[in-house]
């Protein structure tokens, strides 16, 4: 199946061009960044040798010649105007923005206005461990957020057990690749090594997408206190949840059982780690508790399972590949 | 006043020979590791043309003829012993360890069998900023750890407003500095470099070490749940609470008024950071707060804050001087 | 074919592990260390999922039960023993440790007696752009060390325009994957992070292999002088070649000439950096002159280039596969 | 003494208000960046309850009113014209850009047009190992540059024993707050994390300023070829000088011999590191030989010695105070 990729200058289009380059499935047939005119190899050179094709102006007609599917790795707002022409051109889109992920109001409250209402209620939220079949039939992939994916993969087995009277808190570490490619105060080597802080507690937007889905798959209306914290390293995610219990229960068991069939979840004995699920699309979790107090913690890479391998494993169920096909599970350990 | 250190060979031995070296009224007038007959400046090559000293193989005896106040950077076990026979031989004490800072009961239940019983009674526990007076009048002070001094001074100031019937959840993270200087799997590289993970999650010592004091100071029996974390740094400390308010307050208030007269302690508007603290004995302390969630985070050098500057200002109240003499107050930024 | 993995233990077995379970040709049958007992998941946690066998303890007669093939990823002095009895079990080897890189003169005085002398002249270097012809023939390869690997790409095609009178100087920079698995001083997170030193100047065992293959391919006899330095990163080699030249000469087109029929060499007309080259088997490559002062910079990842990657890449060789079948090249970036 | 910062929003002006702030001899009067209007608290948040005092949008007339003595912080070329005017009003200067290092027509070769023609020839290079006299009695300092200083230090005292025909190497590490704190690709973290690279090999401004010094002091035409490397750690550096000798001798004798008088010179037995000096204004040095070859290696911190504590010394001895006085000798280790 051929394949676009728009958005190749950042982290999230980098990462989907290494994935697709060497998928049994998929052909890269069209790359697009905002300004085109530049060699692949010129916009991220470690990709010399590995593959040759000339970065375009993205354009959605130019797209509909000659792909069936597109990957959007583009800002919120930009993405939605490509994706609608791009279905109106009967292209797949996997949309790894925030466009199409909540619903309409919670999506202007947060972000902006939406100028795409119609495709909203078409768009199927690609966590592959709960909407597995609406992704099989979808046209349109909302590709969760990276902390949102480790978040609900952590906490959504345990909302029955939760009292959800109670705060939830959850306490995200990221690394700094999460903020993108471009240079600011806040990815400057200087302000980062060495250092750790949190930001916009209470405020980030990855909040209502993870009260949204809560509410959405467990239907329950959950008070989540969401403060993400920024790490001194480049790639992955870890991911804290701290929420009261109601009842007395087996917290591994219940992680057993409910990913029991799921290829890329491993429960751990031991807390989990960043190192082991970097480079992978693997979400590792642990959990334990203490009395009523309970804590989850799960570990993904922010760039892979946060984004452009869960996207593509997103396209392998819309295509009818297999989940795994083409999906790295080697970490980058050392 | 002649003071001696004990425990020269780790990082919290190294900072309180930085500190004092400087200082302009303590003298330092022995220096011993569990070895000894080696130069200062060998075992520490940073400290070449700094200070020449030998250092010694540790004797009590020794120490009482030559200082009248004694740092014991030691293991806790180890350091009971010196201090006992120290404080007989009229010694004061400044114990960094573990030995003394907790009641009789919690300490064997979470270290081993106390072999200095008599001498718990009259240690005081070494966090200025609610125990300045007792301090000032002490032979032996308790230095408080690292992750309890920034816990402490984040949440004691609103356990009356906090609903202590649920859980309180503690996400402390700390460079690796904390684990010591010892080789280990835990300190290698390659194990903490691009990684992060949480260990001895509602089982580390410190635990309980929180949880008596503010039952001690605040007559309150709260659940402290306490996951420590590893980041991938060297020094530093970043610790976020999290609680459940039963009343609206304003957060900001409430720590401008608990600290208005804390040299120390910085009340900030802007999420807290580790570089801003790091090489000096300051707290930074930040909260906000979502409906009825609490957002504590604070920030500390674990060597200084949570070590040996706190040590020092112990022996400054101690010895009658002023608390900040001889205490850093520049960070080490960039 | 049927491989084995002798020394899983370690970085460079861990590598192998992950680079052979994804291999198209290679089955892994055996994988062995020195204690056994133990499932390769809980020596490498990374692996859950990815690969289910048993580690062994070592033994060449399983090894020789099971396999064609295998790969010793063990200290030297160990290595030459396995490595003997594996050859007389017609078994073929990769060598990844120096036992078989060196004349047996320059081996016993730079590491020790060598017990397998009758089969150093069965041994071929395994740097494949130098010596490809008789590694396909071969029955025992000895895998480059990894600063001889990157110094000598960058060094061997300047040689007969340098003035080998003047000494060569190679400042070569290593990341502390090199180091080893095992924890040490050297290899603690405080010591390295925020840091860089050399370490045994003039006097690292890799400075004879690379005066011997420069003598043994281009029949000089060259001063090298090398100085070793550790970086504060995991993975990567960054080699600095410094030399003088006798003539004037165009750098690229040397590099383009040399390297022009070679897979796993990217000459760069930038600086290289280590980036770009960590994750795969690549060795990049720049050159700059000023007068006759000659720089030439190359970057690999030391331990796949360095190292396990390597390892492959003459396996595939010796086994009649196409050189790069299984071979990474997309690099951990960012 | 009373003494202005122009320049105080870059990592060196924060510097010098940091070791300032605690002189015992100078006095802060005057803080200037480019805009004015911001308290230093809020310019630099770890100067909370340090120092209080509002940054002036920077004039010349100002500073006279209030200071004897102004460090200037500032980019070339500005640096000139903020010089001049204050020279003029009788104010010292201590300049910390390359404004008054180079002779002139060096000066203009590599930088641009000189436009305070007639104070160069007054102007004294601030490296006071070697210039201690001239700055003593000197209006206007030109401090030098940091990879000259670290350079210079460990090459001048082998110019009597060094083939000169010979090309001399030096292979600089820095740490990235060498860039500035101004974001950029080249200072994003994502960049200069788990990376190394050269960067304008042979080309570099540096090049010409320490050719030069060596020609001065030594009367000797050297042939510098300096190639500078990003190191990802923030701060400190470490320079490696390469070259031929052309006799034998005692490596470590010689360097205990120039700098047994300099306070701020250390010679090590073993090979230097960068974290001994990182928060110092010491220069580490060790030297080794091979044969005709020689290495040298300095370690300083690029923002102290190489920056900003050297300002401060300078400032010291043309005050008549004592070198040292103020001046940290106490490392950030760990």
């Amino acid at each position: 199946m051929n394949v676009a990729i728009i958005g190749a200058s950042g982290y999230t289009g980098l990462e989907l061009i290494k994935l697709l380059v060497t998928h049994p499935k998929f052909n890269i047939t069209y790359v697009a960044n905002s300004t085109g005119d530049i060699n692949v190899q010129d916009l991220h050179p470690c990709l010399k040798d590995v593959i040759n094709i000339d970065v375009q102006k993205a354009s959605a007609k130019e797209v509909a010649k000659v792909a069936d599917l597109a990957f959007l790795a583009l800002p919120h707002k930009t993405s939605m105007s490509f994706a609608k022409e791009l279905l109106e051109l009967n292209v797949k889109v996997v949309d790894l923005s925030a466009d199409y992920r909540l619903e309409l109001e919670t999506y202007e409250k947060h972000y902006c206005a939406h100028e795409d209402k119609e495709h909203i209620k078409d768009s199927v939220y690609g966590l592959p461990e709960y909407y597995k079949e609406d992704i099989q039939s979808a046209k349109l992939i909302a590709n969760p957020g990276c902390y949102p994916t480790a978040s609900l993969l952590a906490l959504l087995p345990f909302i029955e057990y939760i009292d959800t009277n109670a705060p939830i808190f959850i306490d995200a570490k990221s690394g700094v690749s999460g903020a993108g490619k471009n240079p600011s105060e806040a990815t400057h080597f200087g302000q980062i090594n060495e250092n750790c802080h949190s930001y916009n507690p209470f405020k980030h937007r990855h909040m209502p997408e993870i009260q949204e889905k809560v509410r959405l798959l467990k239907n329950e209306e959950v008070s989540i206190n969401f403060v993400p914290h920024l790490l001194p390293l480049t790639r992955g995610m870890l991911v804290s949840v701290y929420a009261t219990l109601k009842e007395d229960i087996d917290v591994n068991e219940i992680l057993q059982n409910t990913y029991k069939d799921s290829e890329f979840v491993r429960i751990r004995e031991k807390p989990v780690d960043i190192k082991s699920t970097a480079g992978t699309n693997f979400c590792d979790i642990y959990a334990a508790k203490n009395a009523n107090a309970l804590f989850v913690s799960s570990s993904i890479d922010n760039l892979l399972r946060g984004a452009s391998s869960q996207a593509v494993v997103n396209a392998n169920l819309l295509c009818g590949y297999k989940e795994g096909e083409g999906i790295p599970k080697i970490a980058y350990v050392p």
